[in-house]
């Protein structure tokens, strides 16, 4: 048990972070620009407590005043600039990078002992097939990139230096309830449930698909445990877009609406990017619980109730 | 001719570069905590107009309103945290690393083309003899030279991004008048001129020696380039300790007082630390103009006239 402050509390993972957090006994401190509800400290059926906190991370006068008070002895990070669109290559990543080393000096200063960070794969050189934490050439095309990893090399010689533990998650690729409405996923589920055509590139690229609450479950075991450094928080297995998409559209009965090769290659993208997951399943003992059938089903239930909601 | 932001502008190197830098017919502003005088706009000898403003650069909020309204053409970034002992492992390196990325975006923000920052030796990783700027590996032992690194990675993604041109001088050793006390080179000169032992490590370390003039002269040439990306300033002159302290020993007169060996060669320290400098030589088309020995020389010079007016 300990006091956890996690950031990006409203954000896609990190809502999901709340129930497995709250699950192993921690008391959460959950920081939104807008939480979801009144600040107050409701007790979770699994015995937790979590209590909201509305701030601004990049503000620079909020922060340490905030941190200090909350005190806490663990930090989960997962606040960041993810507008869809402009976030590859926004200077808004340099303004979370700052914020994100202000962020983490506070919490060592209130007293902090272990810190987990969200990284990207866009850290990565996109030369290879699959990335191994150590061995993969880090060498970022873009912005978002290299914000991610210059913070992680300076926070974690910080961290050496000051005697705090810190691990570094690079997230590959989520998906799930909760996932903008823009992204991939999302766009082509919204078109399939609203009979459009959904148009896209010719589906060949290979990726590494994680649900989102298995992504959630994976920061909070990474939390948990002693591990140190940068840990690939994915799923190892290699899948085509084709069958990603294919499987949203099969489940929804419209795969006609699928227009694949409508749309040219994003340049700049790798042809395949999938973890090697050794360090996340071996020394954090993690291993995903949600197969993909089950991801799509479960995530196409959550859309499928919001339009419910929304008529 | 353009207008120039200067940091650090009254440290050991910044003092030097406000004359090449006027002499180059420049306006510039120069930021200092405590300016060596009233701020006010006095007319240099060689044309060129000066500025000082007094501004903290780790104050968020005073930082990007000075900025917008000095509205700089071009920034020469020389500023960071050099206290003598505690730089190499300070937390005061973080809050450095996020001062100089919010200048840089204030800069570019207020209209900026042309940035120069000043990097150090201790961004490579101290394997090899002599370091080139894109072959050496990149793998600090301090959180100083990680502080740099990252800010490296990050402004120049950040400047690509954002169409702004951004060389990064690498520092070795400068030394010359106006060194702190402290540091290797003043504390000998002043045992030798004071007439105490001077005691020292074996001696036989080789490095990269570079009169402040020239390595302010080498930032000033850097500036009015076109150069992009990592240089290192540098002499690229290999110098053992011995030499280099046995040259202030001989200039005055008194070589008894070194006592080598009485010290341990510090842990952690390479054995040779020089720089390739085709980069500067042939890019920037820069070469030093102060030998070893007039270097040294000049130093002492300074050193005198300093205690003679303590006196």
């Amino acid at each position: 048990m300990s006091r956890v402050l996690l950031t990006g509390a409203a954000g896609f993972i990190g809502t999901h972070t709340l129930a497995p957090l709250l699950a192993a006994g921690h008391e959460v401190h959950a920081i939104s620009r807008n939480p979801p509800q009144a600040c107050g400290s409701p007790t979770h059926p699994d015995g937790g407590r979590l209590v909201w906190h509305a701030a601004d991370l990049t503000d620079p006068l909020r922060v340490p005043t905030l941190v200090s008070e909350i005190a806490a002895d663990s930090l989960l990070h997962l606040a960041w600039y993810v507008q869809h669109g402009s976030y590859w290559n926004s200077a808004e990543n340099v303004v979370w990078a700052e914020a994100t080393l202000r962020l983490l000096r506070a919490f060592q200063q209130a007293g902090g002992r272990r810190a987990v960070l969200a990284g990207t794969c866009a850290e990565y050189e996109w030369s290879r097939a699959v990335y191994q934490e150590s061995s993969a050439p880090l060498f970022p095309a873009t912005l978002y990139g290299a914000a991610k990893h210059a913070t992680h090399i300076l926070s974690e010689s910080f961290a050496r230096s000051a005697g705090l533990e810190l691990a570094w998650g690079r997230i590959f690729m989520p998906y799930g309830p909760g996932e903008r409405g823009a992204r991939l996923v999302p766009s082509v589920v919204q078109a399939l449930l609203g009979g459009r055509e959904a148009p896209l590139s010719d589906g060949t690229q290979v990726r590494d698909f994680m649900f989102v609450e298995d992504v959630a479950r994976a920061f909070s075991a990474i939390l948990d445990s002693t591990v140190e450094g940068a840990v690939n928080v994915a799923s190892g297995r290699p899948c085509t877009l084709e069958r990603m998409i294919g499987a949203f559209a099969a489940e929804t009965g419209r795969p006609e609406l699928l227009r694949w090769g409508a749309l040219p290659a994003r340049t700049g993208e790798p042809k395949e990017l999938v973890a090697d997951v050794r360090r996340l399943r071996e020394e954090v003992g993690f291993v995903p619980q949600v197969r993909l059938a089950d991801g799509v089903r479960r995530t196409l239930w959550w859309w499928r109730e919001r339009s419910a909601m929304a008529a």
